[in-house]
């Protein structure tokens, strides 16, 4: 869908881009939303989503058509329709946007927390990476950013690269991205592995994990709920580091993405946050998550409302 | 999205929803497509839903999303584009209409072959079905219809479903449907069965096909293709039958669809068509299909054009 204002891409083409973004598209979607009467239900696309290859961080495939599919109607009656359409049909990154402001909005939710040690914010400016911690206010943990393996664009190899920049991790802070790899195995043609590392990644993230999303649940893990929520204790004690998937940007300003891949958020981070964490009145480990089934164990239906399915353990 | 013609639904809404499709849908989508300017790559969408959890006979919901998507552009032009898209929108099956038609496109451009043992059809009529094979004519051999296992809606059972009624096993006898369940581990929570199961199904029915497709792929199998093209000798020689995700009539005619599930075609269809079969001129057995990667393997790219990816063996 040509370049847009991300991971440094800059150029007129990319500068139109973004002009017609905040006058066409923007009014386009505006209009459509208040014809709709109602808001989008982005928990609900998240969840089919899931079921659906996607892992909503480095693959958006399934929700961005989710989405055109919700709005298609509303947007049908505008001006500029079709170029609105043609544009949103040919951006399989569109709800990426969402993602990401939808796990801010959660992960904010839960910070402020007296005692708690759930990290509430994974950020990276391509020199420096750092966490928030629930319990531990607005200081941000950091340690130099880390290299990010995976698969490069044709023309481009690991010496263009920058190391790990972006804001999109508050995704796997709310159980997305890396720890639900095992919803997108065919995001390992993107961002390098196989099916079983993808599975044993998403497990992995679990032992790391405060609980299992109620709504969010891995089809190739059974049905399991998304492990959600990240100790900074479980962390520590198991020297398990979160998974993100993320794209590579170059390291020169102008050009902007050039692969994908995975990285992890460095311990360090999380040893500086423990460092900082006051001892009195700390309560016990927590609860452990939610095991996958085994056996007969189907998934959990796929329309799940704003209720959300049933209740899955964990806290 | 309410009843269609289809499963022996039938009433005053039926009737409705069918003019509508008449009057209102077709000469949109007409419309549509000639404003377009070309045709859809039914085979691209196909290959991209198998990426996304479909396995285009008993789950539909990303292709029908990624074809309305392609559509979306052009519908918006039209008069009732709102009631239009609103009602593609709903409609989580309206690509399995699409499906069915390529896959019958491409097993009859198969038929006709001579001493050719490819199975080319298989229908039902809820007393019998049948198979044709490419070498054998316009013959149908046919057998009892077998019952459907499967899960019922709400306030229905085994006793009120009719035995295996449909054309849409067609699907299957192109690779897909039961044939690709691997493909759709969320399918499990609708038809029955667990994820481990789904990925045996598409395994075993390897066994009984004449090679695997080149662009359609199965992501949760490492990436390789989907086993295509039912080979009578090979179902006779193993025992195994061709498995069909389905969806359950009721045995009463005007209520329709009551549940979905798994079947087989049973064997005696083929015992039959073997008999049948001229045994001057046969050729050796056919090459073994591919087998699935191990280790590094990371799937196909999930974007495939018209002339397809690299071959895969068999064929």
């Amino acid at each position: 869908a040509g370049r847009c204002l991300r991971y440094g891409a800059l150029g007129d083409d990319v500068m139109a881009r973004l002009r017609w973004m905040g006058e066409v598209l923007a009014p386009a979607l505006r209009a459509a939303l208040r014809a709709r009467g109602e808001g989008v239900d982005l928990r609900a696309i998240t969840a089919q989503a899931l079921q659906m290859g996607d892992e909503c961080h480095s693959r958006n495939t399934a929700a961005s058509a989710l989405l055109l599919r919700e709005l298609a109607a509303e947007l049908a009656g505008g001006a500029e329709a079709r170029e609105v359409l043609r544009f949103l049909a040919g951006n399989h990154y569109w709800y990426l946007n969402f993602s990401m402001a939808a796990a801010k909005l959660a992960t904010s939710a839960a910070h402020g927390v007296p005692h708690s040690t759930l990290v509430t914010a994974f950020a990276r400016n391509g020199v420096e990476v750092g966490i928030r911690v629930s319990g531990l206010g607005e200081e941000w943990f950091t340690a130099p950013a880390t290299q990010v393996r995976g698969l490069y664009f044709a023309g481009y190899g690991p010496e263009d690269a920058n190391p790990d920049i972006g804001d999109s991790a508050i995704t796997e802070t709310y159980g997305l991205g890396g720890f639900s790899l095992a919803a997108a195995p065919a995001i390992t043609g993107f961002v390098g592995g196989t099916v079983d590392s993808a599975l044993r990644t998403s497990r992995e993230m679990a032992r790391i994990a405060l609980a299992r999303h109620e709504a969010y649940r891995l089809p190739a893990l059974g049905g399991v709920g998304a492990p959600v929520g990240i100790d900074l204790r479980a962390v520590l004690d198991t020297g398990i580091a979160p998974v993100i998937t993320t794209g590579i940007s170059h390291r020169e300003p102008g050009i902007g993405q050039i692969g994908a891949g995975l990285t992890h958020a460095p311990l360090e981070c999380f040893r500086k946050a423990l460092a900082a964490l006051p001892l009195e009145g700390m309560p016990g480990p927590p609860e452990a998550p939610e095991e996958e089934p085994t056996g007969q164990g189907a998934p959990a239906p796929e329309r799940i409302g704003p209720d959300g399915g049933p209740g899955s353990g964990g806290g």
